[in-house]
């Protein structure tokens, strides 16, 4: 299915490996490494929103399964920091190779599995993650060997230092948890990229009661160390890669989004001049996603100087947000540029690398940075209800799409927290046949204690200070599709009458039929009720 | 209705008031300072959970609007750190004289004001509360004054010091934040009580981008000020109060708690013996309420030593706890006790006092601090669904109880989050009319992102690692009441049934039937549906 390259390039290899007794691990024979894997073993990769992952080993693993016929007889628990390439974890899905899978993905075929409960997955906030791991609180269950370990651990890097430690590519991750905490690690090293050295800040966490404060008060300030180091005992081998992280190019910006951005850029202008918000802002985060990408791309048009961000992800938009001079600074965990963005990023290394932190994940989503630092948090979701309760992951309830990623953690601990999402999606009979605006969210992931802003391409709801009615009121008028806010402002007004009535009127529902947009969506393919 | 005790012990307050400068300030007359109260003002009080609250002017304030047929004519919008006593805030309640209220409440009054609309209430984390209150998101609609003041507030001391600073009684709360938010300032003296003095440290808090790091890694560190800074010229009146905190005893333990504690403590020594937790355990966090508090008296007798505290309310367990030398230090916010639980404070003052730090809520309650002391989180909420959703506010999703206090930040925060309820509560007709453990929460303040174990009388749901699938199994089977386990495990085995078929089944529901246990109760009077 994929070329697996594997070209003679032993003088490329040892040039990155500066650690010269490492050299005997070099593996040019990847099938060697396959009997490592055993059915049932947990196994971690590096990589983060699709880069800086091994590509190699798991494809030459995906390759063995298959053409061996032993789809569903070799199954993994696989621990990733969040998602990677389709050819990996999309593939290992396709082949049936994925028991458990924690705590985030993205891929048709992986996302199916989830649906279809042949894939055992949760999604969990990706600081939390990273640190409940350590813990041992994904290896409870671990039926073999040691309850506070994975079997192996597979790392794309970028060159191996003197002292024998770790740079990575072009994402952390969990990759210095993963490093301490695998039996066996195999190391990929990818030659067709410039290494990445001098661009991470890695941490290696301590656990309560050992924790200490992260030292950081600027989103360019380092704690930690440039390369990772790792015991030379467990790596069981190094493998060259030079295949090129499999990213795409997002959706452009259109109408929607461009409105969304709009909104956006009026509110935070509006918050300066009240005093709110200093003129350069405070540190951006923005989610994944073409929807946030165009938003950030609106926001660097915007009349702001001297902003920095401090994020999970760096995408393209990033890019032009450094270029016209106005993005002086950023930090995240993960560089996830579309093809021609990496070829910018690369063509321009110099410049670019001294304006960019890549951090642990959990260093980037921590409670503690995010809320110091006070970003200014913006995420897509599936929906929001008319109370500011926030679905991020599963639709109708029930199918999840991707997980919620580090949303939590930004909109909960940030100084400002921003959801937008367009006001409508469409059905296959109806161009607005899902409001995204809706009475009760089918699944809830943040809760109305945690969002300050929501935004549609109709218009901003500004829902700080304001008691459930009266956000309703404002969510409603200013963010629902002119289809759903005569339907909205029923079910609101009736459900306060209702509630009202029997003294439990505080955030007015009626149960019965709270969940009624849902039914008809599936019903009639609108969530456009005929009445209530 | 209430008795304002003015002694005249001139000599008793001008011992507390060091800075001889503000002896001019003593007010005896309380009825001078009622026209500094106008309807519409943005009022704060110090207080937390009860205590340490300002009586005599709350108390003349209510006096008069009574007296003079002022209700619902001198509405204030009133903002406290989060409960203070019924003769204050219940009682304005009863006399319409609250507009908004933020963020949290306790007494029939005002939770029958808010339920009836009459009372705009909003709950937030209350470390949140406290920062978003000095960044004025909750003055941005105030239609006077400064946009990022109050316009009064009312303190209760036990000091002022030779500096002109402010030594609180039993709680520090929001006071740092208000003293330096209020255009005028009210400090009531207790001269009833010991001054508080070495009991607390509190913290000017920086708001970003001058946010830095709270250096705070163990229960015991201190890192502000014992009496806090106030500006003498808002100083418009200091009175003299004899009010005791109006407390009550909580409910003796009973076979539900004492069975809730048991479970509670047997898992904790299973996660010692799994090196999960080190033998002291990590510093506890308790929520409010007699449940709560009857956890701590079953901890206090577990086989567990050297035990410290982070939490924000400590409650008359904890002193057994002490007495019985296996608590070392607690650090919250406010000391709830009970009348004869402060009488054994005072009577062993000495003794207490060098083992106990109160600090500002928006340090107790810091995501920062709660994640790097590691706390262990015990709250009770109102029910609990099969997933892991928790609802700790609203019953039938819309009617407030008290909201969420710190509930949110500690089960999000600490290393070990906790949620124990009765498996079941009685309603008029059915002694288990109501299940803790529901299909889909009826309102979701805490989700299942963020905990990791359910305890009821019946059992423990350890839910860390797991799918929703198999988290659904566990909770149903360890925790749920058995009356309603048949019936909860029909709706989840039917809804993945029916899920995976449409290929939606990662965590299933059926969205028409999710509530019909509330919509049951209301007709029936039991949660006990009689079919699907």
């Amino acid at each position: 299915m994929h070329k697996i390259v594997q070209q003679g390039s032993k003088s490329l290899i040892e040039s990155r490996i500066k650690r010269k007794s490492l050299l005997s691990k070099v593996v040019t024979d990847v099938s060697q490494l396959i009997p490592h894997f055993q059915n049932g073993h947990y196994v971690s990769m590096g990589g983060f929103a699709g880069t800086g992952y091994p590509k190699v080993v798991p494809i030459a693993l995906a390759d063995h399964v298959e053409k061996n016929g032993l789809q569903g007889k070799m199954k993994l628990n696989l621990f990733v920091g969040a998602s990677v390439g389709p050819e990996t974890e999309d593939r290992w899905a396709m082949l049936d190779m994925i028991d458990r899978r924690y705590p985030h993905q993205n891929g048709h075929h992986i996302r199916n599995g989830i649906n279809n409960g042949r894939i055992r997955f949760a999604d969990q906030h990706l600081s939390t993650f990273a640190s409940d791991l350590l813990a041992g609180y994904y290896t409870i269950d671990k039926p073999h060997g040691s309850k506070r370990t994975m079997d192996i651990a597979i790392i794309e890097a970028t060159e191996i230092t003197e002292d024998g430690s770790i740079v990575p590519g072009a994402s952390v991750g969990i990759t210095p948890e993963i490093l301490q905490m695998a039996d066996k690690i195999i190391i990929e090293i990818n030659t067709s990229l410039p290494s990445f050295k001098g661009l991470h800040d890695m941490v290696k966490i301590a656990l309560p009661p050992y924790s200490k404060p992260y030292q950081i008060t600027r989103v360019d300030d380092r704690i930690g160390l440039e390369a990772f180091p790792v015991d030379p005992e467990k790596i069981i081998a190094i493998v060259e890669s030079q295949l090129p992280d499999n990213t795409s190019v997002g959706a452009p910006e259109d109408d929607t989004s461009a409105g969304i951005a709009n909104n956006i850029v009026q509110f935070l202008i509006h918050e300066i001049e009240q005093g709110r918000l200093p003129k350069n802002l405070l540190p951006l985060q923005s989610g994944i996603g073409s929807i946030a990408n165009a938003v950030i791309g609106g926001l660097s048009r915007g009349p702001f100087d001297n902003l920095s961000v401090w994020t999970e992800v760096i995408q393209d938009t990033f890019l032009d947000f450094f270029d016209n001079g106005k993005l002086k600074f950023a930090s995240a965990t993960s560089l996830r540029f579309s093809p021609p963005g990496f070829n910018r990023l690369f063509n321009n290394w110099e410049n670019y690398k001294n304006k960019i932190i890549l951090r642990n994940q959990a260093i980037s989503n921590a409670a503690e940075l995010i809320s110091r630092v006070g970003c200014i948090a913006l995420n897509t979701p599936c929906e929001v209800d008319i109370y500011g309760h926030v679905n991020s992951t599963n639709t109708m309830g029930s199918k999840m799409l991707n997980g919620l990623g580090g949303s939590g953690e930004f909109l909960r601990n940030s100084r400002l927290s921003i959801v937008h999402t367009p006001s409508t999606r469409p059905t296959k009979t109806d161009p607005h046949g899902i409001s995204c605006i809706v009475p009760f969210a089918s699944h809830i992931d943040h809760t109305e204690h945690d969002i300050d802003i929501i935004v549609t391409e109709q218009g901003l709801a500004d829902i700080r200070g304001l008691a459930p009615y009266e956000r309703a009121k404002v969510i409603i008028e200013n963010c629902a599709h002119p289809n759903y806010k005569p339907i909205l402002m029923e079910y609101l007004e009736s459900s306060r009458q209702i509630c009202l009535k029997n003294h439990m009127g505080h955030e007015p529902h009626q149960l019965d039929k709270a969940f009624k947009f849902y039914t008809n969506l599936s019903e009639k393919g609108t969530m456009k009720i005929d009445k209530w």
